[in-house]
């Protein structure tokens, strides 16, 4: 395998199908999750599914195909997506009368709806998520990142004016923030992205931004503030208390598959994913050592420890049906798939009691592998799972801020974000973020919402600096 | 709303509006599941989905779009689902070479990635499994029981040789008849379909058939035995033992969104839905009673009592925040809605120390409502839930076997199919079928597997029986 720091692009792409998380679809741009990588999505997704539901919004299920007229109700919208439409234009043996767009996101017919169920301002929040696949064809395809058909979750909601709209807005970026942070261990950054980076029909967008191994961001969840664009576009209103008819304030926010490539850029390297405990599909494997009996017998006694590790409520795998293969060659296959913890057992340490227990990556220094007390293992591996788990928070941390700098002046900006991220001052127009991408490739990632308040002026032209804050640029996914 | 007893189907599309399951889309033949209705999909789909896992499936997600040519590779497949078939002729903003079918069914693209992952005898069985929505363009749609879209989840398996495709058939129909009964209350009859009635490429498909309150059948999941059809088609092989390449033998199966039609229509009646517990949203509505200040006292109370019976394990609903709606109305709406059990809370009632408990329906004479005392009723409500949920299966195995009837001879038959199911002799010939189909509107459903053994003459055509045992014929969904 291509390792990481020789060309950290070949390495994402060999790695994901080598580690058995997905393969290229039939069609240009479209994937197939295979189980240990769909498996990751359904960790995420019950947990993100579980602070959705306890906030009070409940799930539903749109259609996929909407009628090509219902995009074009809000201008912005369909200009922002028409270019990636996928369109089906015949159904049944004959040809449709009017096209229909495979959705690429569904705030119009979810508007549609909206406008039939509310009438009073009792109806109000409605608070709607749906898991949905979504289609945008892809220009420059990449397995999880960018793919033709993607997973996600999109919330969309309702509510009586602005104020109750930005609350549900925060409480969306924030509840993805704590996803990334406690599952993936991503300490991403939260704010609100600059006018040229909103959502095709927003008023305001906010973002996670997560820094990659190769100081490159990613994008990790939006949350928008749409207004009263898309209620004006679709006619979502209701009586106030004084019986007056008053358009609704509406927010959208989602969270894809793409987290998946979050994970495997912010904590993989040469030898292959390292996957954070919370969302790892095994936690633990335990490989078996020997040949014919005495495997038989180490496999016998795995399939015990198994027993107790996974009653200590552990993702556990037995490595016992695959004799042909030696141990040298499990090791490095767990290693590569991102195993945060494997568990060797030969015959040896039976004997002695003890089981070597070997962490993905060594937390402390010499502590990577240790020989354990056989009757001690269960115990002890949920708080070592605990460890490595903030272990790899801080880890990505520590590098994002490692290669995030503040920068005041042109030559010190290109140069920081050659390689990672610049908090700089930006004066706020869009044409001016466009000259720093032709110039740079980067582009203003976050405004973060917890940066200091501070003026000065623009990195590249001068002016005075908007915001009130320094803006994070650098080259995204 | 018009009554079960006039009008069936208008009964049917008017109630799964009425009580927010579903709204029809926006495209023809497409549905917009509600919160209401999408509830009942999750529970459902948590219940199978843990039973799909426990018996070592594991679930994944392949692409939608698959390229007509794959489709074409099964002949009798392409056949089956061509006329039904939603095409992508147009994406990214260009016509695209090859148009692209929107999956009615996964068999091809999946037997692509078998063919693809499997190489030695060691890599069977493949268990897979997805959850995912399939569109089948329809003629006559209906709410949940035909929609261009709809949501399922479909099993794909390899195996070694027969014997094991078929252990997991026959697995797969098992594990559909338990949901069926246990959490959606309907009393199934497993086993096989004629030949005229198999999935388009099986060898062999079985079938789960409820029967519905007008005495019509609904299939409500199947199961199918695709020999080496697929693998043939898709180049499926592994190398034996002995090195020798060989096909695998394949399997799928499938339940959907349909279910949630069956439940309806199985247990239904002139006020509304009747919800079986184990799948309702709601199981329990608490309705304070009680104008301004006595009305808050009551909500207060009924808050209190809601969280006890939430900490109980109940899936529970406070309707506390419509002071604008009479008691009346809303025990009416939640009639209509089916909830299993609601609790009415007054003044009189809080100062008795009392509850009044009123089941959807009596389940012994007389006991449909009662007073409990307060501080039972948290306890007593899970017992009350399970005789609920035993009654409504008691009822339509009751309901089924009275609208069922032995037939020989063709008057016999014509009258009985008319308005329940006939369990006859067949020749076996889809030539009688058609026939039988073509005078009475009935068809074979399924060949009971727990038929006793018998044979006599076909009831249309007088040749010897087939099948070695009596079929039930009906009208179906």
């Amino acid at each position: 395998m291509t390792p990481q720091s020789e060309d950290f692009s070949a390495w994402y792409n060999e790695l994901v199908v080598q580690a058995q998380l997905v393969d290229r679809g039939p069609v240009r741009g479209t994937m197939v999750i295979r189980p240990y990588g769909y498996r990751m999505w359904e960790l995420l997704q019950a947990d993100l599914d579980g602070r959705i539901k306890d906030a009070g919004h409940e799930n539903a299920c749109f259609p996929m195909f909407i009628p090509e007229s219902y995009l074009k109700r809000e201008a912005e919208h369909v200009e922002g997506f028409s270019p990636e439409l996928a369109v089906v234009t015949h159904a049944g043996g004959k040809d449709l009368e009017e096209p229909l767009v495979v959705r690429p996101t569904s705030e119009t017919v979810i508007g549609e709806y909206m406008a039939k169920w509310i009438g009073s301002h009792r109806d109000l929040p409605l608070l709607l998520n749906q898991w949905a696949n979504v289609v945008r064809w892809e220009m420059r395809p990449r397995m999880f990142l960018r793919t033709t058909e993607f997973l996600w979750q999109e919330g969309h909601t309702a509510h009586i004016d602005e104020d109750d709209a930005m609350r549900e807005t925060m409480w969306a970026l924030g509840a993805y923030a704590a996803v990334a942070r406690e599952l993936a261990a991503m300490p991403v950054v939260a704010g609100e992205k600059t006018p040229g980076e909103r959502f095709a029909g927003a008023v305001r967008t906010y973002t996670i931004e997560g820094m990659m191994r190769d100081g490159r961001a990613l994008q990790a969840g939006t949350s928008h503030y749409l207004g009263t664009n898309f209620a004006k576009a679709f006619e979502i209103q209701y009586q106030d208390e004084a019986g007056k008819l008053t358009h609704a304030h509406t927010t959208s926010w989602g969270m894809s598959t793409r987290m998946i490539g979050g994970v495997i850029m912010t904590h993989g390297d040469d030898k292959g994913l390292v996957l954070p405990p919370n969302i790892a599909p095994y936690q633990v494997v335990i490989v078996p050592i020997g040949r014919k009996e005495q495997g038989e017998q180490a496999a016998a006694e795995a399939r015990r420890l198994g027993a107790a590790i996974k009653a200590a409520g552990v993702r556990v795998h037995v490595d016992d049906n695959r004799p042909q293969l030696s141990p040298g060659f499990k090791f490095n296959e767990w290693e590569m798939r991102g195993v945060p913890i494997r568990v060797e057992l030969g015959m040896r340490d039976i004997e002695n009691g003890v089981a070597t227990v070997a962490r993905r990556l060594p937390t402390v220094e010499g502590q990577g592998k240790e020989q354990i007390p056989l009757d001690k293992v269960a115990g002890l591996l949920p708080g070592m799972l605990a460890d490595f788990q903030a272990f790899l928070l801080a880890r990505a941390e520590r590098f994002r801020e490692d290669n995030t700098a503040v920068v005041d002046g042109w030559d010190a900006f290109a140069a920081q974000v050659a390689s990672g991220w610049a908090r700089a001052f930006h004066c706020g127009e869009t044409e001016c973020e466009d000259a720093i991408k032709a110039d740079t490739a980067a582009t203003p990632r976050v405004i973060p919402a917890d940066a200091p308040e501070e003026s000065g002026v623009c990195v590249k032209c001068g002016r005075p600096s908007a915001y009130g804050r320094r803006v994070i640029f650098g080259k995204a996914y």
